[in-house]
């Protein structure tokens, strides 16, 4: 492996291009965006050696996309059109179904590997980039069976060296269960933050008296609505589904403290708790 | 100040123990506990010097009251019955005006004041107990005024001591705007979890698709039901006024979604981003 390019060179992008730099000593790494100024930022910033083209595709070994799921639906036939045969390509994106649909028929599918590490932070830009992001970090798998042996082997390969685990699943339910692990609690967090912004906002001073426990909650809310919009988009059905029981959970949970069902309410929170055993496998 | 009596050892009371003893070397901290082996923990731990009993409360100069609101409004008129007349009592609960009201004619309501360091962490009980847990956090104290001069200066030097940042407050507004800031992160957090549990029941190698997104905002869900239901029972007008907007803006949230106005979807997002640089002043 001697080139690759990183298409979208923000958190995501950026963080692959430090780890694989440290890995790989040899790699030239290019970057494509359509924002400049973050190309000359990531530039400056070390995370890739070069800008790059289109027409460049075709010397890459490899081509990371790192770009919102909307504009990968677009691109991601179009740098297909432009690869070699022997360049893997490989997505980041959180829904995994339309992007799969969006390349089925393509020539060259067997160029590209679906994938979703599951990582990152509730920042944006090539400035949020950090080393060992991926770290113990799961990646999910789509479709593995669609693409190529040998290009298969490169992209695992770099999974591993970056400290990924693998685990495979169909985009279906993939997009299924990504729906409630994380599509949820970034609509939780946005609304929590919303609820409180909305009744305080002639009080400013009042979120003196959060804590801890509010900044974990509302951290989502700082999070990229030009990434989660189309997420939201795609993965709408699922989405829905999500929020239709997590509102019903709500109502259910408001009514028991009106009736004034403290037992049950207590019930409700214990029965919850057994998260902790489960969280303790999250890194 | 020669004797301090922490009543309930735990998260709270065992951080309170722990930094008191750092701060002020000639202290000897007892612990009154209705739970045995929470007191013998503590004094493993050297939480606490000597267990104490109610009989011993009129030596002491300083009573910290960390056991949860319900057991506050029973136990407090009690200890002021026992105190002498120059000790000092603080509460450290999440609600602030039931447990006012219960004192409020009680013949050494001077000797109280109403408090709310709002510091903590998802874990309960002695073990729990961390040093410096108080330092650069907010306190709320409620109704100054109702404390004794020279009591109040002992409690004050107390919180400055340990790092508090101070701010006084009535009680009616302490418990309205701590339901937003505090009390509904609570209740999201904890059916966030449920609605995960419910759906991925049968399936629990799923959590290994969820990422630190996921476990900041369940985080709380680990919290203790014997400290919540009492909060949310005592500020259940506050709670259900919070659970009702907050359920109102996940319905449009949704709607958008299903009438498919991803610009408006763009919109929601983007008005709550600056939730970032309100949160620059959270510790």
């Amino acid at each position: 492996m001697k080139n690759v390019v990183i298409v979208g060179i923000g958190l995501i992008g950026g963080s692959f291009a430090l780890d694989l730099k440290q890995k790989y000593a040899a790699l030239t790494i290019y970057g494509i965006d359509k924002n400049e100024q973050h190309l000359d930022e990531a530039v400056r910033l070390g995370l890739i050696d070069e800008k790059a083209t289109f027409e460049f595709l075709d010397k890459a070994d490899l081509v990371v996309m790192a770009i919102p799921v909307d504009a990968t639906l677009e691109i991601l036939p179009l740098i297909l059109d432009a690869i070699s045969d022997d360049t893997i390509v490989f997505d980041v994106g959180s829904t995994k179904e339309d992007i799969c649909l969006s390349v089925k028929d393509h020539p060259k599918r067997r160029n590209f590997l679906a994938a979703h590490p599951i990582a990152g932070t509730e920042f944006s830009g090539p400035s949020a980039a950090v080393a060992g992001l991926f770290q113990n970090k799961t990646n999910i798998i789509c479709e593995v069976e669609e693409t190529a042996f040998k290009l298969q082997e490169i992209a695992l390969t770099v999974f591993k060296d970056l400290g990924m685990r693998i685990r495979y699943m169909n985009p279906k339910a993939h997009d299924k269960h990504i729906a409630y692990v994380s599509h949820l609690s970034h609509i939780s967090s946005f609304m929590l933050g919303k609820t409180v912004i909305e009744k305080e906002k002639n009080e400013r001073d009042i979120f003196d008296m959060a804590g801890s426990g509010f900044e974990s909650t509302v951290r989502l809310a700082k999070s990229s609505p030009a990434m989660w919009t189309p997420i939201f988009r795609q993965n709408k059905t699922n989405v829905i589904e999500t929020l239709e029981e997590y509102i019903s959970n709500l109502e259910h949970f408001k009514n028991l403290i009106k009736e004034n069902d403290f037992d049950a309410v207590f019930n409700e929170m214990e029965s919850t708790n057994h998260i902790k055993k489960i969280l303790k496998g999250i890194q």
